[in-house]
């Protein structure tokens, strides 16, 4: 099993640091940050040097350690105060306020001389835990990719045509390993399944405003050796007219209990165009994703909008190899800006989670819900 | 009726030059250049200073006479050279075949030693009828427009909600009198149902890999004094979801007899999230786009693929105010990068054309297309 030369976040116990990748910085330079109090988690949440739902969720349980870490004042309304602005940070994704609610419940009752040991325990244990559980959803994910690649093969040899020589998928955003500790959501499926032996390709959509496809998928499939092709984002539809797409795999920022999913700006249309051409399209995810209170993703999940400029400028590296931000627009011009948009159920082939693969409907998820609380009681 | 103060192309008569806007420049700097030769109108073409299915035509058909202005050689084989030339420059829009065959129709019987003002007035001709066309199509768009803004405040007099400040459209790409002579096609409807007194409201969307719709459509809207907003290419569902689109319109680069739709990369995931949300879908076209010989848009009309620099650079200006080139991938990064794509018939509800609105399918279509035939005949 490989691991990735460079976790997102990791915790460096000897000089009991918290170290993060800064991912505004990629692809052009790769540069680790020390988080060294809960302004700088925050500001790292809220900036986006972090991003990716499950990351930005085990950011803000190190951010309550780093808040506690110090240890002046009343240890409790320090526990406090620090939820409530790291919970603030973004609205979109359900993981920051999941991985807050845990952090929460378990240091509800700790002594307050061991607060801080047991937050930092709390982040720790939550940071195993996505790379335990994003590995396993790779390996739900991959199983099905491998029956579709033999059914492509079979499908060929049936027709008395040439074999194929790859699957083609399509994914939205970075839902990688980047956006998580390690794996990724989408990407840990797509590792998962290459390492399985499937010739695999993918399309990456460039992902704007912010390229995160562009910038962070494409460098992130470069390090683990996936073959790979960009593409505006405009290009999915045509792709998948033409029989180019196998299938689309993307993550997830918040579901809801009936299968909405909440995801980056962007994957409505793709899932539009999946379907309109029957095309599956899955959604991978933990399940700290899933937001068993809500049921409709269009009323009840709030989009985050965003600062205009992330569309009327973009930054790259010039001739000289420096890295600068240039202005694409007009002075005068207005911006609209919303991060994320939400993929009815109906356009949604299957969840999957490292529990397996779950319909995306209320009586699906209801199960997968009732299964979990009797776990917990048990 | 006002003019655009600055014409895509146009003909100095007194210092016999032809000029073009370098769009490549735009927003920018507004610079014009000459065309002095059938070269300069192949790489004007080719490297897209000039853009937009009916402005490339009418810029052929300049090119053609500007092969003959140096009278050299043998004129009828320069003639048929030049049109072989300029016919490759781009593949994908039709206008660029109809406006040369048009050259070649008028310029077979002229008699040699005319032949190149024949050119100039045929080219010239283009011109004026391209204005005229534009502005016509314009008011037929301005029609329907007028009536959903009226419908849209009937039904919300009628639902005793407050009365709507504006009318949204979204638009794609740029298909404004950037696009042609003067007016444009979709820009065309938008300028003239403004006209009317209609409060209408633009979403611009960017275009990538291009950006014509940051670049070029933000400009000229701002320059004609329309209301309007920038978007991300992946943002018109969400909107279109929320209720704050209430109709779109598009140019097109080819439209079959089916009415099947090519236009700009990314046309037809706006198609498909305008049918999901029962949100009227419009493509504005003068007649000389439709390629009355072909059915099947997705099979039968070629793609123009571009470099795929195109899609990991981008263009911009600095903060010093210096307009340079960035890189925006991974240096290994392989990019795919088609330019157009179809949308099928069934997502269009009308072709507007400056003969009216036409049912997007073979029997509204064979109808126009027996009236144009009878006209040329009687």
């Amino acid at each position: 099993m490989t691991t990735t030369a460079h976790l997102s976040l990791r915790y460096d116990a000897a000089s009991e640091r918290v170290l993060i990748v800064d991912q505004t910085r990629l692809p052009h330079d790769f540069i680790e940050r020390e988080l060294a109090s809960l302004d700088d988690a925050c500001e790292a949440i809220a900036a986006m040097w972090v991003r990716g739902a499950p990351l930005i969720g085990v950011t803000a349980a190190f951010g309550v350690y780093l808040a506690l870490k110090p240890q002046v004042g009343a240890s409790r309304a320090v526990l406090a105060s620090a939820i409530e602005r790291l919970a603030a940070t973004r609205p979109t994704a359900i993981n920051l306020r999941w991985a807050l609610d845990r952090v929460a419940a378990q240091l509800a009752d700790v002594d307050d001389s061991i607060l801080c040991e047991s937050a930092l325990g709390c982040a720790l244990a939550l940071h195993a835990e996505d790379i335990a559980t994003c590995a396993a959803l790779g390996e739900q994910g991959a199983e099905r990719l491998s029956q579709l690649w033999e059914a492509k093969c079979a499908a060929a040899q049936s027709a008395g045509l040439a074999a194929p020589t790859q699957l083609n998928v399509l994914t939205h955003c970075n839902a990688g390993a980047l956006a998580t500790v390690d794996w990724g959501t989408a990407l840990a499926v797509i590792y998962k399944t290459q390492a399985r032996g499937v010739p695999i390709h993918v399309w990456v959509d460039e992902t704007r405003p912010r390229n995160q496809g562009a910038s962070l998928t494409c460098w992130e499939l470069g390090q683990r050796g996936v073959a790979h092709t960009l593409i505006v984002d405009n290009a999915g539809g045509h792709l998948m007219q033409h029989g180019l797409v196998d299938c689309c795999v993307v993550g997830s920022d918040r579901t809801t209990l009936n299968g909405d999913v909440c995801n980056k700006i962007g994957t409505y249309l793709k899932a539009l165009a999946a379907f309109d051409n029957g095309i599956p399209f899955y959604v991978a995810l933990p399940i700290s994703t899933i937001d068993f209170t809500l049921r409709d993703g269009l009323s009840e999940i709030p989009i985050e909008e965003r600062a205009g400029e992330e569309v009327s400028h973009i930054t790259g590296r010039d001739d000289d190899g420096r890295v600068c931000r240039v202005q694409l627009t007009p002075d005068a011009t207005r911006v609209s800006n919303y991060g994320f948009d939400v993929t009815p159920a109906r356009l949604v082939t299957a969840l999957i989670t490292e529990r397996g693969l779950f319909e995306a409907n209320a009586e699906s998820l209801s199960a997968l819900h009732a299964q979990l609380d009797a776990q917990a009681v048990g």
